[in-house]
């Protein structure tokens, strides 16, 4: 199931992070780009197999030390139905190098709709009597909490059938985040607590053999005292952990969604690890074509920063 | 702007609804589903080429008497790229038909991420340096509001630029709503009242001639009391009301959506008139074959329905 193959992916690689992949073309190296472009012209087509290109060159250069990618499904769908391919063919190939692939959509809507995106990236959308299909089949899909049991269901549903996962907003990481998940009820807690308590009943059914469930939680690294008091409610859900590096988020901030074991986060990184090449630390020492050299250094440093953070 | 044509639409066809074209292949009859599995196979091509064939002969029996269709992207997303593309057929048809077009997908994530989304549905795409293209370009999107201003700044920046539209979910249809919407702040208002006030200094700059902002509202049918006390709350907002018929909201409970002047509210029916022709009051008159005309005659009666309700 996939709780229990993440963590053995960590523990495999010793490694608690995700790298999300979130392709703006301004983040492909320009070798790229005008490769693409002159193949497919500079069109939603030749952008989407620039990133492409660029997303298995990545891959390539770091799923010996990684975990997990995150694509942000966003970046697809702006480049349309070739965006869409795009996203497709990088979650297989990411599969196929062993990696763990948990697709950031943010989905959510009520019961019945809800079942149509967890066909969509979960389990399997029905053609005809006795025929039904995967679709995208990704390990883990992110997913909104607004509407409550009923919008949440269809997926945990599929995460016990197909041994999937999600990850449920809690509290993320932007500044703004705090307009409605900082509200306090009339009991005097948050809705970000109440939202966590919500995914410890939601995920109570499919906890894996390391005690953690299917159902887990976003919580950003910009925000580290809330993540100490949702470290502590969310008894059995791994944490899912943005806004690490280009956000604000320090190693010493995302320590707080560990638990004492050095389990029960996974820290993501995308623009960091993707534009390292850009980076004053990295770019004095790797030019543009050896940028994926410069993404592992970057992911490296990162593991060891936020491994150090953890054994504090 | 969005919701000046959707206004002077809903006028001209005195008819303030909207169809949800949420296409499961179960709502195919029969001898169009049987055609394409002929011709496509039975997966999802063949599948996603049924829905098309649906969406078009539902488009072309429905557009003189309706103002717009609300294609659920979820429906089109499990039957994967091929679904996309015809989500995006769809959405062209339907435009060519001078229908409006509302993407129901309920999308939302920080900044960044909503800026990507935004552009795929509202805005443009970057490829290049002054090279941008539209993606889908629908007139308006639904969006979840949990992060605050910064994932709804990027759609309404959009909404100033292309004259486009959003509807935020404030009080949605489902049972389970109230799980995190009807929570009480500690100063006495529930969640989904703190989210209206937000909509409405959301949408307090991009307002049409008629006093209606391109930031409108979700609220659900089946929640007529709440919708009394949003549609007081929500000043200038359009409300987007899905749950009327196939979920158990009554033309009487929708009018309670609307303001005095017949305007402010656009009530959504998707199941009943996509699968009027299954339903005991038309089935013994259009068989399945006819299944179009069906659809016309249930679109027909939940007009005269909701008008009258409105007119009390």
């Amino acid at each position: 199931m996939f709780i229990d193959n993440l963590i053995e992916k960590i523990k495999e690689k010793n490694n608690p992070t995700v790298v999300g992949l979130d392709p703006k073309i301004d983040y492909v190296p320009n070798f790229i780009k005008e490769e693409m472009f002159e193949k497919y012209g500079a069109n939603l087509k030749g952008a989407a197999e620039a990133i492409l290109k660029f997303n298995k060159i990545l891959i390539d250069s770091l799923y010996d030390i990684i975990p997990a990618v995150k694509p942000q499904l966003a970046y697809y769908e702006m480049y349309g139905i070739e965006g869409i391919k795009v996203f497709y063919e990088t979650c297989r190939y990411a599969k196929e190098k062993g990696l763990i692939c948990i697709a950031d959509g943010k989905r959510n809507d009520i019961g019945p709709t809800a079942e149509a995106y967890s066909s969509a990236f979960l389990g399997k959308t029905k053609i005809d009597e006795n025929i039904d299909e995967a679709v995208y089949d990704v390990d883990a899909l992110t997913v909104n909490p607004y509407l409550g049991i009923d919008g949440i269901k269809p997926f945990v549903n599929d995460c016990a059938k197909y041994g999937k996962g999600i990850f449920v907003l809690v509290k993320t990481s932007n500044k703004s985040s705090g307009q409605i998940q900082d509200l306090l009820t009339h009991e005097g807690k948050s809705i970000y607590e109440k939202v966590a308590e919500y995914v410890n009943d939601w995920g109570a059914n499919v906890i894996g053999k390391y005690g953690y469930s299917n159902v887990g939680a976003v919580v950003g690294a910009t925000y580290p005292n809330q993540a100490k008091i949702l470290r502590k409610i969310l008894k059995n859900a791994y944490i899912l952990v943005p806004g690490y590096g280009a956000q604000g988020g320090t190693a010493r901030d995302v320590a707080h969604s560990f638990k004492s074991d050095g389990l029960g986060a996974i820290v993501n990184a995308s623009r960091s690890i993707m534009c390292a090449y850009k980076d004053e630390q990295w770019k004095g020492i790797y030019t543009e074509d050896r940028f994926n050299e410069a993404s592992r250094a970057e992911a490296l440093r990162m593991k060891e920063d936020i491994n150090q953070a953890i054994s504090l």
